[in-house]
């Protein structure tokens, strides 16, 4: 897919199909890719062969670039109310909502939450899913943000997929904080910035710019901080209601994810941009609402990258191809349009130039599936499970 | 759920749920369900006792009422094409459409026939389902349709699950058929429906009442022939025009199925009916169009029951808990009157009544998950996979 463009719509024409094909990896890179059987005779003797004998595909390996997945608890019971048609309050008056998230996630020690962000992980690579962004945003104040993004490093060590932390510290203003969302956010930039580049924690800041969280105008400084601090900003924006894409375009933010309620003339701005517009199709099966308008975003020029927002509250299915899948029936996506999105647009999306195709000088990330026609993979929307998953040049996952 | 309403809405308080619950099985069947210490007092030394230590959920084995497993051939380039934009006539001009599936169908030996619909039905047993209805109508003629009716009732044979098979000999007018749709229709019922009862090959009659396909006018002598020869009737209906359910209830159809057309008009029809209105929002999501108004069905008094509608057309995904909890998430339905839609509705959509739901004298047929709370099972849309499946009291599959 290297040639393909970073931004607009695609065609499955453009896609680089090779059929029998060879994969040379070198020191856990992509050194070319090619022709089987020229591979072989050039490199006759020099390397370790391993042959796939029958109908396999190989895709580069899936970037999930928005999740939630460093979390205590459940929120099965909110989501039954909610389907039963109870409201916000009630389900927070029932001891459910985002509050008992950050109080279950507030009570996991650091390792009880790796343990948990490692176990979902797992759960993403068996999808194919060789790099996943994980926010922070359950701590809500320092000690517990630092606790689950040093979470997020530690599994990081114990997955093989590659974990890319994400400080959202202002997911929301924590309801026993005593104090403005300004004075807030001030102070999570003074007191949190610092440690997230002295402890290599993070390179990137998000905020929900929302009516129930935080308003463009308050998150502005809090940004221009990050920026700063050479930090990375990306947004939660138009979910609801408009006005943080228009904040993540002022910005040049490297994402503006969700987009719901975007209009025109949101999605004009963002394909004038080099923001990429990250739909997350989970989210709108799991409240049961409008999905990202991804088919004018791309229409319009904009890069569209797809992840699975896998959260607690509103995005619990976790399936990265399943709600891909569905989002590009839905907006009538092409195939080369949703890989694009779990894949290069995808690592754009984390500003990572190292992966999201299979080209040389490209991590060996990949995904196998046992089938004879890549087009399986969305047509069953999800049911196909990949045969294996290759990180860095390793197989780290098979089928059983 | 022995005592929930068969019509309208349902409240998950009205679950019967029993902790530390027991089930005894006596020659397949449910004896009692109750709580474990007390059964066990009672039946001490008399029975074997299979003990699940850990956190566990049993349900009424799922029932699938509405599939079309038994074709050969796959249509994921005509999903891509669809998803691209590409028109229907673009689409059958590339050698896609339902034609290419009669085709790949016809072409298929009815051994090999059995054995496609016995992968898919193993497939759907995985997912708990232990009831799984199957249409013909690929075949669209005598012989064809014969061929796929003795492959469904060679395939119940093998498969753990029992296979209810329905004639849908009226899906399409066939296009290498040289007459009018009335002159099928008629040949259809004097020829196929006398054999249906000699061989016993089906007890049930469909016909997709569609623009497309047949009108109301058409289908009406056919079904009422069916009707006469004591056959249950059942409506591919509303999908995209009304008429269908008018006829369904008019004529005591035993379900009308689809319905994403309905309008007030034909759901207060279904209301005031005994016909089972059913869901297939796998066919919304994989067509890329809007639901079944399950609510308004639901809240204006009708029975509800949720299938797979599993075809390699519109809905190749064939997943009942993945779907089912979508569209509860887009229609509002509670937990309740989700399985409701999978169980003891949807044995109501197949007529049968030994199965649905766990209480004495009911098939032993239930699934497993392995978990602390049933809602996990619709929170998690369908990332939950079941732990076993039992049929006719024996465990005929158990996750690896
Ligand atoms: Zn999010
Ligand atoms: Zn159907």
């Amino acid at each position: 897919m290297s040639g393909l463009s970073l931004k607009g719509a695609l065609k499955d024409s453009e896609l680089t199909i090779i059929t029998k094909a060879g994969i040379w990896i070198e020191a856990g890179m992509v050194k070319e890719v090619g022709d089987f059987d020229a591979l072989q005779q050039k490199l006759e003797g020099q390397v370790e062969v391993q042959l796939l004998e029958g109908d396999f595909v190989a895709l580069p390996g899936y970037i999930d670039c928005h999740t939630h997945i460093a979390f205590g608890g459940n929120r099965a019971n909110d989501f039954a109310m909610r389907n039963a048609g109870s409201s916000y309050l009630e389900i927070a008056e029932a001891g459910g909502g985002i509050w008992s998230t950050v109080k279950h996630t507030r009570a996991c020690s650091q390792t009880e939450l790796q343990a948990l962000t490692e176990q979902r992980a797992e759960q993403l690579l068996q999808q194919g899913i060789t790099t996943i962004e994980v926010k922070s945003g359950y701590g809500l104040q320092l000690d517990e943000e630092l606790k689950t993004l040093r979470a997020i490093a530690a599994a990081d060590q114990h997955c093989a997929a590659d974990l890319i932390s994400t400080c959202l510290a202002a997911h929301m203003l924590p309801k026993d904080y005593a104090g403005t969302a300004e004075a807030y956010l001030e102070e999570m930039a003074n007191t949190l910035f610092p440690q997230l580049i002295s402890e290599n924690l993070s390179t990137r800041v998000d905020a929900f710019v929302e009516r129930s969280a935080f308003s463009a105008e308050q998150a502005k400084p809090y940004f221009e901080k990050a920026k700063a601090l050479g930090l990375d900003i990306t947004v939660h924006a138009d979910q609801f209601s408009t006005s943080g894409s228009k904040l993540a375009v002022e910005l040049g933010a490297v994402s503006a994810d969700h987009l719901e309620a975007s209009t025109e003339e949101e999605i004009l701005g963002l394909a004038q941009s080099d923001v990429v517009a990250v739909a997350l199709p989970a989210a709108s099966l799991g409240i049961g609402c409008a999905f990202t308008p991804a088919r004018r975003l791309l229409d319009a020029g904009a890069s569209l990258a797809i992840a699975t927002d896998w959260n607690p509250g509103s995005a619990p299915m976790g399936q990265l191809i399943n709600s891909a899948s569905i989002l590009a029936s839905m907006e009538k996506l092409t195939n080369a349009e949703l890989f694009a999105g779990i894949t290069f647009r995808a690592a754009q999306a984390l500003n990572l130039s190292d992966r999201g195709c299979l080209a040389p000088g490209m991590l060996a990330d990949f995904v196998i599936y046992h089938t004879d026609n890549y087009q399986n993979i969305t047509y069953l929307q999800g049911s196909l499970q990949p045969a294996a998953v290759w990180k860095n040049g390793k197989k780290v996952y098979h089928q059983k």
